[in-house]
């Protein structure tokens, strides 16, 4: 039993050797595994469930603001990424084509890297008034790009699964308006869905989507110092419209162009969960994010035995709204059951033996902080949620801590260094010029994450070449 | 006015011209739509609502059954394909390949036409003994094949969404009746909430799945005469087993083969859907597979307008749980908006005018018969959820009245001629060899479609070859 305890856990430490402990977390808690064709990945159930708890509350939340699903095809013809060039130039290298042989095809086809070419397509033929207006489409889908950068499981895959939100409006100041309403949903996501604080902004034009005329995105910072993009959502101007041929006849009688957004999110979250949360007992879940909220170990000795594991069955069910997983193996000891469990991040442990059975009352023990607390078999039902509640804002107020400390604002080149290298998140006046940005990122890896929402006023020189800083940006190494 | 309304509606008759009256309603009732590349299609909002109903339906089911979701990728090696003979075989003309210019892959890879052997490839590297079976895993996802038959939309399309159920257990016995459990649930998905009666089987050896030792299947009758397959469970035997090298160490500490199964269903049923319940004036929707219960249509004149939207938006708020469509659009008449909501298929129609203003009541309509009722203000909630129960029924007892009466059983050559040709489900005693069934296909283009669970005594002579009959089969025209 020893043996296969040791085995069963992590054995890397958070803080000591990060990528690793990250693999070890992702492949012991059955996250997700290496798919046979390098690059790909398997999201096994345990996170597939949490791929699955995000798109409900996602669709709960797009639902209400008029957005509707659907599903457009995989195969994109070639002659469409050739529509809107800079959208060509900046997928082109990481698309995958099909062997034309035997195909009755009449161009080359790619699998979508994003849809928007194929589904703008559709909206040309779709749009004639605006009576049609907005059109607020989302598809969850696969999507593939051939990266050729080193896999990590969640974080860089050359297939991913998304959601990607298209919409198309009368106005620019509609567009405008709705781009930052569909950011704001991604950080209430984040915020309170995966308890993952974000800095919302705006990206630079070095670090915009292809095509569009500009990004917002919300940035988080993970342990390691890195910062991770969560969400982006795109006002794509009317370059597409005029690339597929989108026109609306508008309320004056007058063919108009319209305005497009696009915006979307993928299992990435996922692995930004891992690696915000977890410890170096594995993997730590938000209860919100839980399908599983509580784990059962009864303890049971010969004596008393059927007794306890009478009461534990019978606890199970009253506390059946929280998905409890009851595990009564006869071939495990508890410790092994423990460590499981919290190997898997289920978020409450609640145990009872022959002692507590006696007492009227089990213990519960949090998975985030390990602190036990008796709880009387009567108090059980109103002391569960109140405690998933503390945990999970518990856990957001820690990792907003962590943001906070290592988020620094900074006036010149010596301590932006020191601050991107110590793994900081770097405020900084900055130019906003290409030149400029390359610069920082050929000399620190950096690269700017987003001009901030929060500007006041900006009367600073610009941390790398001095002239007048135009904007306060956000800079960091990034995944 | 006048034009519009003709434009907006079905032209053709469903017992007239029914591919034309089939692909208008799809069409029409903004179900779908042809994608770019020959052979995909775009599946719009309206009819990606029906898919999302059934997957939620179905996910319950399935949870219940111990099943867990899952997502393995799209791509899959040459090498796979070549490790069960005649599942490579029944699959190879079928599969699209990647050009492997310029990427980093060591041999051919093909996007999934179905999931077995990249899902097995894991399946040999996660079980190790009994502990970890049965093990039970889904996914919902796309795939391709690249089919040379004319695209049919929702029926046959190169690439369509389904689900994948991948299973392996211990015992040829526990696999049987798992098969058997998750054909049930296709049964039961299919009567219950789409309102589809079918009928159930097994396969011929000649239509079985690829690489199966058996196949059973639901098979439901279209209008047209035409069978079409609803969902399919296989038993796999263990061939798969030993060609992805998966064993496991059984209770008695020896190394064993496991048995497997796969099963699924696709978004062909959103077709069989429209096909069975459709009429002259679109899409009919069953109640339960309906997101919008009720189109709500405020009949306003000048007199009491405000009154009667004031009294219509309170209505819709307190039918908020049946979704209602509150159409109170100024430009569009009352007629328009009956013919749009009938044509994509919303169950009831709820009218108020003026004069029901003043005796406190409104106008109901069905969708399926057109029947009217007037109902009291008071008592809405409680028609309306009786109301609905009946046409889910109604639905389906006409549905069934169908198959019935479309179904022959026959003793002779002749009648079997007759029958499948005038687009009937033949039961006739069969020989159940390949060569008989290969004959029949040539003479007359049906295709077995299933040998009947309910065989009774089998003493007549196979209908093709005159000799000893081995089972009754169901023999149809098909899809």
């Amino acid at each position: 039993m020893k043996k296969l305890e040791k085995e069963q856990g992590i054995t890397e430490k958070k803080d000591k050797n990060f990528v690793e402990w990250y693999n070890q977390v992702v492949l012991k808690a059955e996250l997700a595994d290496y798919g046979p064709v390098r690059g790909f990945m398997i999201i096994r159930p345990n996170a597939y469930r949490i791929w699955e708890t995000i798109q409900k509350y996602f669709n709960n939340a797009i639902e209400a603001l008029g957005v509707s699903n659907a599903y457009f095809p995989l195969l994109i013809p070639e002659s469409f990424f050739k529509k809107e060039a800079e959208h060509a130039e900046g997928f082109e290298p990481e698309l995958a084509w099909i062997e034309q042989e035997g195909k009755d095809v009449d161009e080359k086809v790619a699998i979508r890297p994003t849809s928007e070419t194929i589904i703008y397509d559709s909206y040309a033929k779709w749009i004639r008034s605006w009576r049609d207006l907005p059109l607020r489409l989302n598809q969850w889908c696969n999507v593939l790009r051939w990266e050729v950068k080193q896999t990590k499981l969640f974080l860089r895959t050359r297939e991913f699964l998304w959601q990607e939100g298209h919409c198309v409006y009368e106005t620019k100041e509609e567009c405008d308006k709705e781009v930052k309403i569909f950011l704001g949903e991604y950080q209430k996501l984040c915020h309170e869905l995966l308890a993952i604080p974000t800095i919302a902004g705006k990206k630079t034009d070095a670090e915009k989507f292809a095509g569009a005329l500009y990004t917002l995105t919300i940035e988080s910072l993970m342990p390691d110092g890195k910062a991770l993009q969560m969400g982006t959502s795109h006002n794509l101007g009317q370059d597409f419209a005029k690339g597929f041929g989108i026109s609306f006849i508008d309320k004056g009688e007058k063919k108009a162009l319209p305005w497009q957004s696009s915006w979307g999110f993928s299992t990435r979250l996922i692995g930004a969960l891992i690696m915000v949360h977890g410890d170096d007992k594995g993997l730590v879940l938000p209860p919100k994010v839980a399908h599983n909220k509580i784990a059962i170990v009864p303890i049971v000795f010969k004596e008393d035995k059927e007794n306890v594991l009478k009461k534990a069955k019978e606890i199970a069910k009253t506390l059946k709204k929280f998905n409890p997983i009851f595990d009564d193996r006869d071939n495990y000891s508890p410790g092994w059951k423990f460590n499981e469990w919290e190997l898997k991040g289920i978020p409450l442990r609640l145990e009872i033996g022959p002692k507590d059975l006696k007492a009227k009352q089990v213990v519960l023990v949090r998975r985030d902080t390990g602190e036990k607390e008796f709880v009387k078999f009567s108090a059980l039902e109103k002391t569960i949620p109140a405690l998933l509640d503390i945990i999970q804002s518990d856990l957001f107020a820690n990792a907003n801590k962590l943001l906070d400390s290592n988020t620094v604002k900074v006036n010149t080149w010596a301590w932006f260094e020191k601050g991107v290298k110590g793994g900081k998140m770097v405020l900084a006046p900055f130019c906003c010029t290409e030149s400029c940005e390359e610069k920082i990122k050929d000399e620190t890896t950096a690269t700017s994450r987003c001009i901030s929402f929060d500007q006041k006023k900006v009367d600073g020189k610009c941390i790398k070449c001095g002239s007048k800083a135009e904007s306060l940006v956000y800079f960091a190494k990034a995944y």
